[in-house]
């Protein structure tokens, strides 16, 4: 069936080299296209072109952008969306002031969400965390990746990963799973660090992949959390299980995260708010996708990492949301963007490259989504009339997005 | 006519009392209402209570709340929102790091908003107010200030003043309407800025109230725009036509606004990011209103006026969008809510109570508007069913309201 997409405004986000990721000045100059049609066959993007030029006819189905500006759906490469409970307790708790201490007390952080994930049954996870995926669907994000990390044990690593396996098969957005075992230390295990890395390389690792349920692994390496040898060799065991790096890295210090990722050949490294020259240096004529995950730092009031200075060295960046209860409860992919803009002096059109065609590729899901390109899934969204690309993460909160599309049908 | 709200989950933002502002620690303690019913008779609310305490009879119509919260409307009382274009290439143009000359001269500024302005009709003015106002209204706003201030000359600031007239005259929104013509200095008058406050005071305010289009009067105090000596000059030409002054002060400098503001028994004195102990103490015991735009700071990436320690003196605090294209381009006042809570420390509780009974008090709405008192017009949203108050705000970015209510009239 073949379906075209006519009186569309300008089209945004268009890749005609077939590029996995644009790197440096590049992430600025995805090409638009203004007065514009879009033909979709098979859930996939067949061809575009101007109207002055010919419209394609014998479409089986007509869509009228109305003059809309149609977008690549938001390829969101870092999130922690199945979850037990919100934590808005502990939004409140920092508010006033309260030690880190007294906030675990009150049920905050990673430990009291792995608390409430325990008391959770695999079908309420299921449904709480659907919700926040049509949440983000209908807010243009037609990939994602999800992390378990809440579990801490074997049993409830495989709980979360197997919710995260069901999302998958339920949705069509493209899913991609991480195993985060090593998120924070079980409290079991609290003082015994090196028998909980134990458990994870030994125990729940196989387990995951006997099962197949992950496609990445990640380590939450940082200050207070994981050590540079505890991450390379919780990565090294995941490689021999077939499953590629993508980590925390440089969140709360210059943790040595990103030379590691770099040097273990990670698929991205993210956060890196604690980010200077020697990383960015590290990260240069490398695989590895530096991911910014401006929300986080938001929410949290924290200090932002140097955008402009891996762009300046020809870096690619992706960003990502973070979605999570406590540090980023926000999956809007388009307010990532306004953040990167207004946070770290991404230029709109950058933004959207980073959370577009470079977050596909810390994914490594490019070669099919990303970008307006042939070939390449149906995955789109359109938009009111704009008067230009910028008006997109400007008019922050102004609700535009009219029409949602994954793999050529329209999500409702 | 009899309407009744059944299955409220929750109704925030009680005040039984019939005070027209909050103070101090009293802004985090509005009173809510768990399982609960309101009755609606001619546009205002009659009653309310505990379901468990037996519903009333014999209702005309019955409102489903289905569990979810009931808040009281917000109520905006610092807008811009009638204006002639975007200005998307200003914000990629500060990204950018251009200097505020090469931005005016790309048509950045209020002298260009200004240019624009003069160009457009009074009914484009129009049409474009009211997507602006539709919008706000949709995302919870019943009560909204709009200033002119883009016209700078006799002619166009009357034909804001005109729009914003006609917009109060057609929808179900409370509308109030400022005179801000001393927002810059006219470019026809650069380098003549008393002759400016000439027009200001002997031409502009006298064809402003000859028309009753104005219920407020603002001037721009502040380093690079208008000296204390000429906003109480200006003020105190406004009073003889009974309107009273509302002024923006201390954005860009300690410029005495404040204490200005509150010698001239000014309504409300609003930004104020550059505050401190003194304008404080100012404004202790007065009956001006601090207001505080976290949008417009966060936008331009700008410091955070002291809402912490004016709460702590005891001072109420009002919050408001500042909607406008140059710094604020979004006039979603619960996002301004969680901006309070992410950028000032205020409590979600502290920020909804100053963006609704506090944000009325700056227009001298308090007594009919601003919160759940029997007697108020019955403007008030539902969200979905809610885990806390304080969930509102914190997941910033879901869209939880289902239904709004105007006058006792859904708004849709």
């Amino acid at each position: 069936m073949r379906t075209l997409v006519d009186n569309i405004g300008c089209i945004f986000g268009i890749e005609r080299q077939g590029r996995l990721r644009l790197c440096g000045e590049d992430m600025g100059r995805m090409e638009t296209l203004k007065d514009a049609w879009l033909l979709i066959e098979d859930g996939r993007i067949s061809a575009f072109g101007r109207r002055a030029e010919g419209v394609p006819e014998n479409a089986g189905r007509i869509i009228d952008a109305a003059g809309g500006t149609l977008f690549p759906s938001f390829c969101d490469s870092h999130t922690h969306l199945v979850y037990a409970g919100s934590r808005e307790q502990e939004f409140l708790d920092k508010i006033n002031g309260l030690s880190y201490e007294e906030i675990a007390r009150r049920g905050g952080g990673i430990l009291n969400s792995a608390d409430r994930l325990h008391a959770a049954s695999e079908d309420e996870l299921y449904a709480t965390a659907m919700e926040r995926v049509r949440e983000i669907a209908r807010m243009g994000t037609g990939c994602v990746e999800i992390k378990s990390g809440y579990g801490l044990s074997t049993e409830d690593e495989l709980k979360m990963l197997r919710v995260i396996r069901r999302i998958r098969e339920s949705v069509p957005l493209e899913v991609r799973a991480t195993f985060l075992g090593a998120h924070a230390v079980a409290r079991a295990y609290r003082g015994r660090q090196d028998a909980y890395v134990d458990l994870v390389c030994d125990e729940m690792l196989p387990a995951v992949a006997r099962e197949g349920l992950a496609d990445f692994i990640d380590v939450f390496c940082d200050e207070g959390f994981f050590t540079v040898a505890e991450t390379e060799r919780i990565i090294g065991e995941g490689r021999k299980y077939g499953l590629r790096a993508k980590i925390h890295a440089n969140e709360l210090a210059v943790s040595g995260g990103v030379q590691a990722g770099v040097r273990c050949g990670a698929l991205s490294v993210d956060h890196l708010e604690s980010s200077g020259p020697e990383e960015i240096e590290a990260l240069r004529g490398s695989e590895t996708m530096p991911t910014l995950l401006p929300g986080a730092a938001f929410f949290l009031g924290m200090s932002n990492p140097p955008a402009r200075g891996m762009i300046r060295a020809g870096l690619g960046v992706a960003l990502a949301s973070d979605y999570n209860p406590g540090s980023s409860p926000s999956g809007n992919m388009r307010m990532v963007c306004s953040l990167a803009s207004i946070r770290l002096r991404m230029t709109p059109r950058e933004a959207l490259c980073a959370a577009t065609l470079n977050g596909a590729y810390a994914m490594g899901l490019s070669r099919d989504f990303g970008s307006i390109t042939p070939g390449k899934a149906a995955n789109f969204f359109l938009t009111r009339p704009l008067p230009s690309v910028e008006f997109f993460t400007y008019a922050y909160q102004t609700p535009l997005i009219e029409k949602v599309f994954l793999r050529g049908e329209e999500y409702r």
